[in-house]
């Protein structure tokens, strides 16, 4: 064995996806120096995803001042991927809900701080935008971000809306006219893994509105806003998104993105295994190393370590994945490339517990798993 | 990898020693069904002791009717090994705790049925006895046991004292004109993994008395008694057993071993190890799994794991641990010759709910093992 690739998901809860790089690598290189270890650790469009791509295939990091979720002023970030001319946007940056702190009310919060960090890379000449949309604290159908790219939202008498989930309820009439002309040449990719349509029961409001603080009528009102935003779009624009899947994410972030923007929506790991060009990564390795807090019958439907094994099972390299803990219905993973699984848990512990020891017990994983991997190497 | 060797200790208040057998051999057949498989149950000396033994090497199961430890009548067991000669015998199946059901009083209880269980393998001419004691629901200082060989214990009219820890108040003289003389011609060993002596804040009493029922004054009548008895047979035999280390085990079941018998003190797995002839077992191995409830620091002092590595080290045979937990200081055994250790837990839970699914995890575990080293064995 010379060259393993480390390509974990984060485990959700305790470590970054970048963490878990660095500690298996440590596991490894502890024991086979020699090894060469590369790291491509999966972001999965929250806090923190600009780093996992910087740190994957390098590029630079922007910062830029913006509006947080309160109208705020924030220092926010995204980053710029060696190319230069692809820029990496986590929504979560200007518009997160850690940045909300205890005052969490969706009606109020505004994702105009990511449209800023859109401006400013359009401003920088990018003509591909990764945006990664977990971990927003707004629920405002992405209006605050497309205002900051140029585009009016008035009320009946013609003045401004307040550009929150709140203020959607006044909308009357949609202005275009102004839109930030780069993004006709700019080829924007939403980073989602979820599947909720903008409304109803399974839709931004009900399922993800709780959580952004919003009390049971609140989430009534944001759901009627947002189905009123939706039907101004089909009626000024002809455009039909209430639908599509995705758009119940991040508030419906993507509904604005979609009618304003060239926009697709994508699962997070299609686009870094594509954008880090995995396949030629994993080329000439002999082992692949991926990982998630917890793997079961859910791991099949498009999530890090299956996705990982499927690229892998074409070079036919061994895939193994190492995981905070193995749930029902893991054992279908076998059949999907995975060689084999191991748990960081080592004793009969809490969750809570587990946070504590957890980076220890993976380095203690790694290890275990590469001292018999010693043993019984090819020589 | 043609030959694994599975020799694991039980997994306390989970699975005895040949469960973790079977269900590892299950484990490694499943997927190499070519594989030849040895495997080597360690008996602890409680119960389950006879059959670790009869699953290791072969040998005969011998039924008893004896005296429970309450005096009724009860069937018991012991094992006669296909030397013909070696009897190997568990005190817990005639003396046992869990046979004395709700009624745990260790001033009541008695080791006579062992006592039997002796005489019965001298009556078929076993000259070598391999004794393990844990499990006992006795503090009798072996009197019952040495009672059933043949040795009269006399208060002060002559009469004979009730055979249980008790009775030991009232000895005032041991008679053992009548002791069984095919003692003479035999071999005891007995299997102890602790090193308390018998009397003292460390002693049988106040250790192991509270678990078998006694209370904090019945503790101090019982260590005082057994200090009464060690002193009879000072005083009467010249013989000083007070501070042999492990005489605190089982009641204080070694003193009268080792007054009336040739007797042996010995860790049990070393016993095991030399019955089985475990060198030559694992002659051409090319792995073996050992195991234990819960590695850790205190796994270096006598206990399985490490003492299956030590024999191991001296082939240059690759060991692997699989334990149901990993506990502090755990990484001190691969000093000791163990490579690699794996926990069969799987995600985080109680010990509660790891009883439930010990036998999937420790499959699974199993499983996952074996996939990984089909990855990258020796072609």
């Amino acid at each position: 064995m010379k060259k393993v690739v480390i390509a974990p998901d984060s485990f959700k809860g305790t470590m970054s996806s970048i963490e878990v790089c660095n500690i298996v690598e440590s596991g490894i290189k502890d024991l086979l120096p020699e090894m060469d270890v590369i790291k491509v650790p999966i972001a999965d469009g929250g806090e923190g995803t600009v780093d996992a791509f910087l740190t994957a295939i390098g590029g630079e990091k922007v910062n830029v001042n913006a509006k947080g979720p309160h109208f705020y002023d924030i220092e926010a970030f995204y980053g710029i991927l060696p190319d230069r001319e692809t820029a990496v946007i986590e929504m979560a940056a200007a518009s997160g809900l850690s940045l909300a702190g205890e005052n969490k009310n969706p009606c109020l919060t505004t994702s105009y701080g990511t449209g800023q960090l859109i401006a400013d890379a359009l401003e920088r000449g990018c003509i591909k935008i990764i945006l990664g949309i977990g971990g927003s604290a707004t629920n405002d159908g992405g209006i605050g971000m497309a205002a900051a790219l140029g585009v009016k939202f008035l009320d009946e008498t013609g003045n401004e809306i307040p550009l929150n989930g709140g203020g959607l309820e006044r909308l009357h009439r949609i202005d275009i006219s102004n839109l930030n002309k780069r993004l006709e040449s700019c080829k924007i990719t939403v980073a989602c893994d979820v599947d909720n349509p903008l409304c109803g029961p399974n839709g931004a409001s009900h399922v993800f509105g709780p959580q952004k603080g919003a009390d049971p009528d609140m989430v009534k009102l944001l759901d009627r806003n947002l189905k009123h935003y939706s039907e101004d779009l089909n009626k000024e624009f002809g455009i039909q998104v209430e639908n599509i899947p995705g758009t119940g994410a991040a508030g419906g972030v993507a509904v604005s993105l979609l009618a304003f923007t060239n926009c697709t929506i994508r699962k997070g790991i299609g686009i870094v295994l594509d954008t880090v060009d995995f396949d030629r990564l994993i080329e000439g390795a002999d082992l692949i190393i991926t990982g998630e807090g917890k793997i079961d019958g859910q791991s099949l439907r498009g999530k890090v370590p299956v996705g990982i094994a499927e690229r892998a099972l074409r070079k036919n390299i061994p895939v193994i994945a190492i995981v905070g803990s193995i749930g029902d219905g893991a054992d279908e993973v076998y059949r999907h490339g995975i060689g084999a699984v191991f748990s960081t848990c080592r004793n009969t512990i809490t969750f809570e517990e587990a946070k504590l020891t957890c980076r220890e017990n993976l380095y203690k994983t790694v290890e275990n798993v590469i001292r018999f991997y010693q043993m019984f190497r090819k020589s």
